[in-house]
């Protein structure tokens, strides 16, 4: 039986929360999505390292090009991390290469459309998650 | 259709989780225990307010008594908060008054069945949920 997408999309998840998690970081996966849960939108995942927390959505792909997310997930992520005092990031993951890379979502554009646009640009510009973790560990910016 | 004592919990974690993403924390709560989240322990509640992280387990009582948990909760929960910087509590809401007083897991004592013993006149001692919110706000311990 073929897996669906966001099936596909919960294992990459997993994969990244456990990267962090063996790093030192605490980290929560947001709740499945169930009829209660639905109105509040967790972040995919939030990991805190010794104060520095990170508040980050995933995008897997499978071949390099723009992520668009939708508006109000934005919204919410960055309001998460005003909140928790952190950085909202979109996580990036190109299978194949199995590399991430992670993105600030200050300085994304809103299209017309209502969704937030990543170029590709924007992304292999993006810290890779080893130079991520070394920095926020080492309590450098990132 | 009677609830289950679990349903019931979980309605009491929800009630504190709103009130704490209400006065401005950024709030997760832990995914309801499903067959791949069983092997990981989240907090009941994980909730940060400008870098301030409190990792909460979420106990409720119709009656004043002492609260007994888990040695390998408590342990996940020390773990957690070690790693975040933050502070492990059990919160303990009363049913009836709707009172919720928060105890910080230091100072428990394991008993040799295994289990975190949390005495009544530490419950009462425990500082109140309001009293804690505007600490952290004020920035203030504790």
């Amino acid at each position: 039986m073929a897996s669906s997408p966001r099936v596909k999309g919960f294992a990459h998840e997993r994969e990244l929360a456990r990267r962090l998690w063996k790093e030192g970081f605490a980290v929560v996966r947001a709740p499945a999505s169930g009829a209660k849960t639905k109105r509040v939108i967790y972040p995919d995942i939030t990991a805190i390292y010794k104060k520095v927390v990170l508040v980050i959505e995933v995008k897997v792909f499978s071949k390099p090009r723009d992520a668009y997310i939708e508006e109000r997930k934005i919204r919410r992520l960055v309001e998460f991390a005003e909140r928790a005092g952190g950085k909202a990031l979109v996580a990036i993951k190109f299978i194949g290469s199995g590399e991430w890379r992670l993105v600030d979502v200050k300085g994304l554009e809103l299209t017309p459309s209502g969704y937030y646009r990543i170029p590709k640009s924007l992304i292999y510009g993006g810290i890779k998650l080893e130079e991520l973790i070394e920095r926020v560990k080492k309590g450098l910016e990132f």
